[in-house]
C-alpha cells in the first residue's frame, strides 16, 4: 500500500509553484512556472533512485529499473500543466502518484521484472497551446513535432521557442517504444462518482472530442447613424447560433456536451459593429456516431445562420479526438485491482481527453478515476479527498505489479 | 470658396500616415501615428501663419489673428484620431476643412474682425481610451483631467503616460474660453443624406448614447465531464441578452441603435466554461425619453436573465452623452450659408457623438455633414466625393465668416 500522507505532502508542495489567489493553480505549458514544477518532478525522482530522459516535445521519462532489462516497461503518467485558473490535482495527481509508487516500492526494498517508467506529458491541458494533449500526441506519432513546435499562444510565442527557452527540449526522439502497458490515474473531473458515492472509476474509454474555431464575418460600421436593417453584424448571427448549438446538446441529452471557451471581437471598438467574432466551439459524445451527427448539424446550423443574415463564416477544425475504447487486458487488471483492494467502483467513459488517449494509440492502456469535489475541475475550486487519492494510487500501485510482473 | 483640390490633396497626404492595407486608416490616439498626423497639421497651421497653442489634454488649437484682438473666436475643428480599422475622413475632414478656411482666407487677403480657430480634439473615437469625445470632454468640464490621465487602453497605457510619451502634453489649461460660436463639418457616417441625394444636413442635434459594460459571471468547469444541466455558463445568459437587446432595438425601430462592438472571455480557455463574459453595449436613440427607457429595459433584461441562469451580472455604466439640440443661432447661422450656396439640404440628427456634444455645452454650437458613400464609417473603406467635401468646406466658411463678422 502506498503512503497516502507522503502523496497528499507531495501534491500540496507542488500545488505552491502557481499558487492563485483563490486556492487554484496557474502554471500553463512551457512558462517559468511549469519549468519550476519540471524541476521539482524531476528532483524528486532523481532522489528516488530513477534515471531521466527528457525528448524533443519536453516530455520526462523517470525509469525504475527491472530485474530484467529485456522487458517493456510498464508506464504511468499524466500531465503538470494547468489551466489559467486551475486546480492542484488535474493531471498533477497522475504524475505523483506515479512516483508515489516508485517511493512505496522503494521503501519495502521490492523488484518488479520489468522497469516501470513515471511519464509526464508536455502540454496537455491545451490551454495555452492548443490542441490539448499534443505531448503524447506527437510521442504517439499523432502530430508531427514541426506541427506542435509551430503552435503559438495567445502572444504569439511558438510552443518551440518556449520549450528551448524553459530548457526542456530534450534530445530522445519523440516516438512510441515498446511499452508492456500504460496507466492513468487522474480526478474524474465530473460529478458521477461522487453522486454515486464510489471511490473508484474504472475506464473502458474516453469520449470523442472535436474542436472548432467558428469566424463570423459582416461589416464593420458605426454604432450610431447605421441603421438596425442594413447591418451586417456578427453578433446577430452568434446569438442565434449558441441558441441552436444549446438545443443540439439537448437533442442529444444527457451525454452530450457543447462549450464555448473563448471568444474575440474584430476589431473590438466599442461604437463599431465588429467585422468579425471567433469563437472557440468544443463538441463531446462517447458515442462516435452520435458525435459525428452534432459536427454535420454543427456546421448546417452555421452555414444556415450566417446565409440568412448575410455573414459570411468560416470553420476551422482545431482537433478531432475520436472516441476510445481502452485495452481490454488492461481494463481487466484495474478492475482486479480494484476488487482485491476492496474498493467501491464503477465502471465508466470519461468526459475529458487524457494523454491515454494518444497512448492508447500504440500500447496497451487504461484508466483509474477518483471522485472529486462537487465534480468541479479547471476551477481553482477544484478539490479532491486524501483518502480517495490514496485509493486510486493503490489501485494504480496493484495495476502496475500485475502488469510488471507478469 | 475653398480651393477642393487643396482640401482633397490634404486628406490624401494625413491618409498615408497610418495607412491600412484596404485603404482605411489605422491612428488610434496617442500612438506614434498621432503624433506624426499631429506634426504635420500643427505645420501646415504655421505655414498658413497660425499661432499654435496645445492644452493639458494634448487639444491642438491654431489661431488666425482677428482684426479685434477682443473679440472671442470663431472656433470650428474636430479630430485627427481614428479607429482601429477607420477610414480616411472620420474627424480628420472636419480638421482639415478648418485649415482649408483659413488658407482659403489668406489666399484672398481676407481679414476677419474676430479670430477664427481650428481645433484637434484629442482621443474623440474612445476606440484606444474610452469614453469617446474626452479632449473636448475635460475641455468642456465634463470631466476631471485625472480621470483623462489614468484610462487605460487594452494594454494598461495611461492616457496621461501617452500623451506625455508622443510629446504632446501641452501647457495651457483644459478649459472654456469665450466663444463667439463653435462649428463642426463631419461626413454623416451614415445612408440619409445620400439615400435623400442631399448634399448637406444641416444639423440641429445629437443623440444620446450610453455605453455600457456588461460583465456576466458563472462557475468555470471542464468543457467534457461537467453535464450541461448543472453548469453555469455566462454563454448560455449572453445568447439570450443579445437576442432581447435586438428585439429592444426593435421595439424602438427605427431610431434606436443597439451595438455590441467588444467580448471577452475569461478565462478564455478552449475547453473551461468561462467564469466570466465581458460585454461592451452601446445603446442610442435621439430622444432622451425613449433611450432612459432603453437603459431601464436593459438593465432588467440583464438581471432577468442572470436570475434564470443562477449566474451573476455587473453593469458598469461607461459613459452617459444625453441627448444634445444645438444653439439656434449657429444652426441659422450654417442654413442661410447652405441656402445662399445652393446645396440641397436637410434638417437633421446626428447618429455619432462627436467633439460639438461637449462644445455645446459651453458655447454656441452646430455641426454641418456632408454625405459617405453607403453610410459607411467605422470601415476601411468609408469614403466621400470630393465634390460634398468641398460643398461643406464653404457652407462652413460661410457660417464662420457670419459670426466672425457680425
Ligand atoms: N483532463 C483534461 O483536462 N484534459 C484536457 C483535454 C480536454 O479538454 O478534455
Ligand atoms: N464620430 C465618431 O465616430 N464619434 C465617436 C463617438 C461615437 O461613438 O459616436
Amino acid at each position: 500500500r502506498i503512503n497516502g500522507q507522503r502523496l497528499w505532502d507531495s501534491l500540496m508542495e507542488m500545488a505552491t509553484i502557481g499558487a492563485t489567489a483563490k486556492g487554484g493553480c496557474n502554471r500553463q505549458a512551457l512558462t517559468d512556472l511549469d519549468k519550476q514544477g519540471r524541476d521539482l518532478f524531476v528532483q524528486w525522482c532523481e532522489d528516488a533512485g530513477c534515471s531521466i530522459t527528457i525528448d524533443e516535445m519536453g516530455n520526462i521519462f523517470a525509469r525504475r529499473a527491472g530485474n530484467n532489462g529485456d522487458l517493456a516497461p510498464v508506464l504511468t503518467g499524466s500531465h503538470l500543466d494547468t489551466q489559467p485558473t486551475g486546480g492542484k490535482f488535474d493531471g498533477v495527481y497522475g504524475v505523483l502518484a506515479g512516483l508515489e509508487v516508485i517511493r512505496t516500492l522503494n521503501d519495502h526494498n521490492l523488484d518488479t521484472e520489468a522497469p516501470l517508467e513515471v511519464a509526464v506529458w508536455t502540454n496537455e491541458e491545451g490551454a495555452r497551446f492548443s490542441p490539448a494533449m499534443i505531448g503524447s500526441g506527437v510521442w504517439s506519432g499523432n502530430f508531427d513535432k514541426e506541427y506542435a513546435y509551430a503552435r503559438t499562444d495567445k502572444e504569439g510565442k511558438t510552443f518551440g521557442e518556449e520549450l528551448e527557452r524553459i530548457g526542456y527540449q530534450g534530445e530522445a526522439p519523440a516516438k512510441p517504444r515498446d511499452l508492456a502497458a500504460a496507466f492513468e490515474v487522474h480526478i474524474e473531473q465530473g460529478p458521477i462518482l461522487e453522486a454515486e458515492e464510489k471511490q473508484i472509476g474504472v475506464l473502458s474509454g474516453v469520449q470523442g472530442m472535436y474542436w472548432y474555431d467558428l469566424t463570423l464575418i459582416g461589416q464593420p460600421c458605426h454604432a450610431g447613424p447605421s441603421p438596425m436593417e442594413t447591418r451586417r453584424d456578427p453578433f446577430m448571427g452568434l446569438h442565434r447560433i449558441l441558441d441552436q448549438l444549446y438545443k443540439l446538446a439537448e437533442a442529444h441529452a444527457p451525454w452530450a456536451r457543447v462549450t464555448f471557451g473563448d471568444i474575440r471581437a474584430e476589431p473590438g471598438s466599442r461604437n463599431t459593429v465588429p467585422e468579425k467574432l471567433v469563437l472557440a466551439v468544443d463538441l463531446r459524445h462517447p458515442d462516435q456516431q452520435v458525435l459525428d451527427t452534432m459536427d454535420k448539424s454543427f456546421r448546417e446550423i452555421a452555414a444556415g445562420t450566417a446565409a440568412e443574415l448575410g455573414l459570411e463564416h468560416q470553420i476551422r477544425d482545431e482537433w478531432r479526438s475520436p472516441a476510445v475504447r481502452f485495452d481490454e487486458k488492461c481494463v481487466e487488471a484495474v478492475r482486479s485491482s480494484v476488487a482485491e483492494l476492496g474498493y467501491s467502483n464503477k465502471e465508466m467513459v470519461s468526459g475529458a481527453g487524457h494523454d491515454s488517449v494518444y497512448i492508447s494509440r500504440v500500447a496497451p492502456t487504461s484508466m483509474i478515476f477518483v471522485p472529486c469535489e462537487k465534480g468541479l475541475s479547471h476551477n481553482e475550486a477544484e478539490n479532491a479527498e486524501p483518502d480517495d487519492l490514496e485509493a486510486g494510487a493503490n489501485a494504480l500501485l496493484h495495476a502496475m505489479l500485475k502488469m510488471a510482473n507478469q
